[in-house]
């Protein structure tokens, strides 16, 4: 891989702008970050790239981290809505699922891709069913995922379903400089009974693998583990020591305070889905409280069956509009905090060290904004314009590991008219 | 002005979609939907049309109504961000404000126009200053409007304020068959003493206009009206006649039962405003509980200072998905209410009787969305699509009154290039 040249443009790094700067971008990196000042060394480092972007009337900023998604659940995007959680899921998702093949789970994937990148999203956090496919899309496409196989403690798949989680650790972890993680993806408590779950962590300790799950989502879970263990949900995976190894717990929407002590004492980071949670009346995570005891935060899409879209920045304006209004505190979550969210605490959440904010050393995901619409004008606040005003759809150009993969609103390494068409024939697939 | 017809279109209407149908729009009305089957009615009138439209892969809906904004305050847009409400408005909005003047409004008038249009919006409710340059800018390019000027009993302005809310009353309410209407725009209980609000609702039985007015927005001022009246806002707005001549109220957040109940026996209507409920921290509008007791709620933006856009979409997706988690009901706003809500329920908060259904006999105001981006596949239900997965920059064409006010994306009342040097000049004038 050469070395690409960004220039001419307005550059987010951290919440500072640098007008007029430049990127140069070596091996998947920034390897450095030039302010209009540094006139010959922007001509030298130009005439040196094997490639160059101008992105003149374009904003640079780190790509958006969608921590929790079902990805390839975009296949039933719209397909039943405003439901009761068990009709839905026993009556529409489940048997739907159940006709769930390898080849659909493909183009479902490439359909969330193709939406993810569209929107200004670089990585993103996936628990689902045949998730080699998926870990292929994600190599073949360029996007940074972290991926899980859903992992339900019931017959007959539960010991297939370990197997393949550890397989798909074996295969693809680490993968293209970690363009690629895995982790286990045991579902929920609610799914998992407790032997099962010793497997889990077994394995994890086993392998070296983190672990994935939805903890805490909704009021009736929580009470059902309290009346079988007496315990919340929080303490009773702390003592069966699912969070030893490292753990990204999505939704945490139903937590005590105790909880919320276990969570920031084991490094527990939470994938806040708050579009997802009010769309599936789930309620509103204590997100400011999770921070305030030091709680890593980011931010996710959840699955399209259940949002119905896989837009970010919808998530981070939600993340910094709804906590206001349920604490009555109009700095709950300032612009800032929630334009974290959604890129250094997603890096976090996943584990990256090095991803969510351009600076040098950083890993080179990123995306060029066109800020030309009407509603990017007047320009007093490019942090609070992000993500106040901003439209998913402004996102113009997007760069994954230094790799260009969408220019000028083209996917590059996606057919759409191909995946548009296989879209429309699983729609007929699964209607029958 | 002739006639536009407009075929080879998916139809939204009301919410059944009529595949590959045919508009044909005289005088600013829709004469006649024609579906499928009509092979030979549309081929005649495809002959007789002045102008025509392909529809190809796109929908067809109702423009989007935004029932309540305070549209050239766009001007401030990030200008201040996550304050307390009186920090924000004593010592950041108030004083930009007073270095406002009918220059800035012109400009501030128009970004809001094209940013409405840009995104789907086709006809909005304002409450501001120098309302006729706002008319003049409504007129000119075209969009739909219903405005009042907003009253402050207090000196210097009260009655000159009074004066010049009935004399933009005489010279634009009707303008266009009612493409422009005027109310009286008393801006809230805190703002207007009794003995002003009493000037306000005589000018209304005086020149027969209804009242678009802020009430129980925030706790706080809800609180104070009860300690100095001993009534609720609503009850005592109505002890003193307000709701006699029909009355738009926006936000209504802070209400109680009886509230409600005086508000439906009265027909007022209500202007809900999730997102910038809350970006203020002002709290959550019982909207079922309003709806339930047959009350018309329609959804506004708010002033793009406290939003930070004028997205129509994003308040039909929080109208849709905020209730249900506050109320842990799913069913609590289904799809088809807050597209309702977007629609025609805003048509009738503006007291507009035929008005954002596309049907044959109602007002051409119309948006055509391009449905060919990922978030739109699959394809099984294109209200809860719109409701929850589209995204505003995919209004395609908009049309208004009959005339197409923007053409695949190109606005074309508006020189936008303009607008954008003068929305910088007028960032340089009020940073200074």
């Amino acid at each position: 891989m050469g070395q690409l040249y960004i220039h001419n443009i307005d550059i987010l790094s951290g919440h500072t702008i640098i007008k007029d700067g430049a990127l140069v971008i070596d091996n998947g990196y920034i390897s450095r970050l030039l302010t209009a000042d540094d006139i010959q060394e922007k001509e030298k480092e130009r005439t040196i790239a094997n490639d160059v972007l101008d992105g003149h009337g374009q904003l640079a900023t780190p790509g958006l981290i969608n921590t929790h998604t079902h990805i390839a659940m975009g296949l039933f995007r719209n397909y039943a809505d405003d439901l009761e959680l068990m009709d839905w899921l026993e009556n529409a998702i489940w048997p739907t699922e159940a006709k769930l093949t390898d080849h659909y789970v493909k183009w479902g994937t490439q359909l969330g891709i193709a939406e993810m990148l569209r929107s200004g999203t670089t990585c993103f956090s996936d628990m689902y069913f045949f998730m080699d496919t998926t870990a292929q899309e994600v190599a073949k496409t360029g996007i940074r995922a972290v991926l899980s196989r859903g992992l339900a403690g019931v017959a007959p798949t539960a010991e297939t379903a370990l197997v393949e989680n550890k397989q798909l650790f074996m295969d693809w972890h680490g993968y293209d400089h970690d363009r690629i993680k895995v982790m286990l993806g045991p579902h929920a408590p609610y799914t998992c009974p407790d032997e099962y779950l010793k497997k889990v962590i077994a394995l994890s300790h086993e392998i070296g693998a983190q672990i994935h799950m939805h903890l805490s989502e909704t009021k009736g879970e929580v009470e059902n583990v309290i009346s079988q263990t007496g315990k919340t949900p929080i303490a009773h995976m702390n003592e069966l020591g699912l969070f030893d190894m490292g753990c990204l717990a999505a939704h945490c929407v139903h937590i005590t305070e105790e909880d919320m002590d276990i969570m920031a004492a084991k490094g527990v980071r939470v994938a806040h889905n708050p579009q997802s949670n009010l769309k599936l009346a789930s309620g509103i995570a204590p997100v400011p409280e999770m921070q305030d005891k030091g709680i890593i935060v980011g931010l996710g899409t959840d699955g399209s069956a259940s949002n119905n879209n896989a837009d970010m920045l919808e998530e981070v304006r939600l993340a910094a509009t709804l906590h206001k209004a349920r604490l009555y505190n109009p700095k709950a979550i300032p612009a800032s905090v929630a334009w974290n969210m959604g890129t250094i605490d997603g890096a976090k959440a996943l584990d990256y060290s090095d991803l969510g904010i351009l600076q040098e050393g950083f890993r080179a995901d990123i995306v060029l904004y066109d800020v030309s619409g009407a509603h990017w004008l007047p320009r007093y606040n490019d942090v609070a314009s992000l993500v106040y005003a901003a439209n998913s759809s402004d996102a113009n150009t997007v760069i994954v590991a230094g790799k260009i993969l969408m220019k000028d609103r083209s996917l590059l390494t996606i057919d759409e008219e191909k995946l548009r068409s296989e879209i429309i024939k699983a729609q007929e697939y699964f209607s029958h």
